[in-house]
């Protein structure tokens, strides 16, 4: 069988400075318009204060999620990153906690998935347009 | 060279709530079955409570992860999401520090690992069913 | 379209203990020599102590960096991995937090990266000969 490949960049622009936004669909739609049956989808953040990841869509988990970030990431004015002018070096750090990307496998033509999983764009530096990457390979 | 593709679920139920069980020997199984000699291998979590990541087989090592989340991702009344009924909002964000999921290259017909590394499955809401899906795709 | 492979392993062995590497142009070179046009790149740490991650070229943020996991991983004697003769129980945390791996789409035959990726490999407990494996399948 011949290989096969698809890229597609999602656009957001979140309302607030720290945002989840499920991008489930978007990422089987994806998945779905490549034509592609078995393989994996690669699915990134193309920004480094921003994250993709896998979790509940569930309300107060994701208010969660935010707290614990802050607690274990949190805001502070001594980072050094700041002498350069920017405000924002915390939320490289929550991005890294919560992961760059997801690869998951795409199998009979549609997302492998728990009963559980949902993607996730975070970002945590938001209001402003940022891409994620989707990228199916396989055949 | 034409691209092939395997699919296999492994099913896991811990005995205790928190549990680091070495899937290594299963993940090769599951790569020498596929006959796949060059390529990746994706093994991932299924469930949003669970993780797989590689590191080093050592008991002591493997006490002081648990312990560590422990201090990272604390259990607590206060989370939001036990507001749904749920009490495991420690183990998504235990989880989410330990990943879903990892890549390992596949070349000559075996994982490419270097010296120490092992692969687990570490569930922190365990004692039920839960999958791991291992993916290999390549020729 | 015929399905294509490249491995590459780049060897490093860190001035410090601790040390983040920019790694990105090795990656790309990698992706080049192949000649693979569409498809992914694998990058990971072949040791346990080891990370490979995405983030900013900006001295003052790898400082914030290592700071920050000093916090959230923190060197100390109690460790029950110690009680082997380790004493490098934090680094295994540390590159915990930070990641084993990352995977980079390969679009028109580049690393298919936004405004500000870069690729390190980050030692955390370094002075001697370690390797990182790149892996780029596709076509």
């Amino acid at each position: 069988m011949k290989m096969k490949h698809a890229t597609k960049y999602l656009e957001f622009c979140t309302k607030s400075r720290r945002e989840f936004i499920n991008i489930t669909s978007e990422v089987e739609k994806a998945v779905r318009d490549s034509g592609i049956k078995e393989g994996i989808c690669l699915v990134n953040a193309m920004h480094i204060t921003s994250s993709v990841f896998i979790n509940d869509e569930e309300p107060g988990l994701k208010r969660d999620f935010m707290s614990w970030l802050d607690k274990v990431a949190p805001e502070d004015s001594g980072y050094l990153h700041h002498q350069t002018g920017e405000d924002n070096a915390d939320a490289h750090l929550k991005r890294t906690v919560m992961g760059r990307e997801v690869v998951i496998a795409v199998t009979g033509g549609k997302l492998d998935f728990g009963p559980w999983e949902q993607v996730f764009y975070g970002d945590f530096d938001g209001q402003r347009r940022k891409r994620v990457l989707v990228k199916v390979i396989g055949e």
